[in-house]
């Protein structure tokens, strides 16, 4: 069998192996539905109740405060949807960033159609946002300020609690799209001044179709799928007993695990980039050096094609990604690369590896080898850059 | 342990082997992104596709029609906003039924703050929507007719032929929300003229947290849900892989064993009508006996509290149900019992046992006789039924 060397983490993780072993009885024995009145349906209500404890305790905040959802882009959607709506203004205003996920800038897109305003800041090289960019921006109409905690393409951690500490003294609500920090780096949404927060379960070695919105107490949240009452009667549905069992138990684990994870990871980061930027001729880090995610490296080698890349290192075993993958199959210049100043042409040329805690030292010297192998023989057949 | 007789299979249902079987290495060796660039991802594309297929061939069209969501909840959400959002109307009007499931009842009831009208169609004695009733609500701006396809509680089947016949006359789109009917009757879209179906996953032994949604071809769909592009750019979020080869399975498993399943509920469903109405004093059944979904039984039984009998039956191991255990916890009259003509009182009265392909004959023998217990009980300490 091929050997396979998983540095795609930032677009989905493998499920710890604690996940599914919790997960399976839940499809199994305890099939129960949560609102049904025996004892079986109680047993997947017990189940829920820990799931949501356990995310709650990452974030040292109530378990009323975890509403669950079918993952990321449905908690990014209803955080928008809920601020706009809750607002009761004719022309609300959104302040978000030039960087943010498509599950921000497409429903502000949307949005804009039924007459929201919105306000997409820039960033600077290192692909972060400047407090008083926001602070400038809010206006007497804005209803929410929506920052991402950390990029997705290119890893920058964002000044949350600066944001949101300017959202509070102006009285505007604060959101913040954490699918790629959360479980990678500690957040105290509390301390920080987090109004909102989604996160993703398969972000966090948990399931895919899992997801939760953090919603403060105190905020009077609204629902954006209506039916039966699940979730205190924020968000209808059935509720996914397993996916639901597992997104806790990756939460919990992730958390167990994250300090070491974080040191282990910063480690391998440091040596990849540090062996491409020395092997590999023009090539650049995009993004900064030291507000990062400690699992992402997101390079730039001038001449060559990132999916060229990636399908070259996925016939020696190796997942790697040219953007994000988020944007199902589109062939289309990284809006995160374009925001950092890099041109058209340039933004083609970035390749992201995103590691997990199973990754090795070994795995990355067999990557950089054959990423050389690769850069080699795609800058000699296009001929321009001879090394 | 405690005996297990499972007569809740309309709250829910336990996965078919054969799905969780098909679904684990979905979540352990084949986790790739479908959305990425290499073989691991485009294993995730091609057991998904797959899985559409599957669903596809139940309703006897092309794959392209089948939307995958979170369940049955978000495809009559999304159902009805796309309605009203394609109808670009200012105030346009929905046809619906009393009798439709808190999915459709509640979000018809945001959309009125919006703005939209709503006409809710009574039904008759039997639970059955007349068709005339339908074609006389219609109105100018009339953009929707969203009929379930059989009801949830007294599993009463819709006229849903002659409904979406009038619908197409009259150029107004038809929903039904098919959540109760499919994988437990046989289902045609296209015969039947169906514009647009919701379906969800675990009322036919699949996982929780999946569904879809039929959009007929040539409608030109819009999304609830935006951001990467998922679902050719319908439905964005990270698709729920091991969720969507889960909900494939059961729907394939569903479709083989159908005509079978059927008359063997038929059998279970007439036996326990029987012995129930015979046995047990002053019981009747609610909903039609012939226009009824197979695995539906509802009875009332005079001077009972329902939700008692439901937790004397969980004692002995039966799980039943009082009405829709899709309610939350909410202790409220059946909107369905009340719109078949029943009383405040009467409502209460109903207990509903939904039989599974597992249920065996001795199964349905001993919950008569445990059932006939729970009555005595009941009876005899409230004091007003002397039998």
């Amino acid at each position: 069998m091929k050997r396979l060397v998983y540095l795609d983490n930032a677009a989905t993780t493998q499920p710890f192996p604690e996940v599914l072993d919790a997960m399976i009885p839940y499809y199994s024995r305890y099939y129960g539905n949560p609102s049904s009145g025996y004892e079986l349906g109680e047993e997947s209500k017990r189940a829920m109740s820990l799931s949501r404890k356990w995310i709650a305790d990452t974030l040292q905040v109530a378990p009323e405060t975890i509403y669950f959802t079918s993952g990321g882009t449905e908690s990014d959607n209803w955080a928008l949807m809920f601020a706009v709506s809750a607002s009761k203004k004719r022309a609300p205003h959104i302040i978000t960033t030039a960087i943010e996920h498509h599950a921000i800038l497409n429903t502000c897109k949307n949005l804009e159609k039924s007459g929201v305003r919105v306000t997409y800041l820039p960033v600077n090289r290192n692909g972060i946002v400047l407090p008083e960019h926001v602070e400038r921006a809010i206006r007497p109409d804005t209803v929410l300020i929506s920052v991402m905690y950390a990029n997705n393409e290119i890893g920058s951690i964002q000044p949350i609690r600066k944001i949101a500490e300017i959202a509070h003294r102006r009285k505007v609500l604060f959101h913040t799209d954490a699918v790629q920090a959360y479980g990678q780096i500690p957040i105290l949404v509390k301390e920080e001044g987090i109004d909102l927060l989604s996160a993703s379960g398969h972000k966090f070695n948990g399931p895919k179709g899992t997801g939760f919105l953090y919603a403060r107490q105190g905020l009077k949240l609204q629902p954006m799928i209506h039916g039966g009452g699940q979730e205190r009667k924020m968000r209808s549905g059935t509720e996914n007993v397993p996916g639901i069992v597992g997104i806790g138990m990756a939460a919990r684990c992730s958390a167990e695990i994250l300090e070491k994870k974080m040191r282990y990871e910063k480690r391998l980061q440091n040596y990849l980039i540090d062996r491409i930027l020395t092997e590999i001729p023009e090539s650049c880090l995009n993004g900064s050096r030291t507000k990062r995610l400690p699992n992402n490296i997101n390079i730039s080698i001038a001449g060559i094609n990132g999916p060229a890349v990636v399908a070259l290192l996925d016939l020696e075993g190796i997942c790697a990604s040219s953007a994000s993958a988020c944007s199902a199959g589109i062939q289309k210049a990284s809006h995160v690369q374009l925001a950092i100043g890099k041109s058209e042409q340039q933004a083609y040329e970035a390749i992201r590896f995103t590691l997990g805690v199973h990754n090795t030292r070994e795995e990355l010297d067999y990557t950089v080898d054959v990423l050389k192998q690769c850069v080699k023989r795609l800058r000699e057949s296009s001929g321009c850059h001879e090394v």
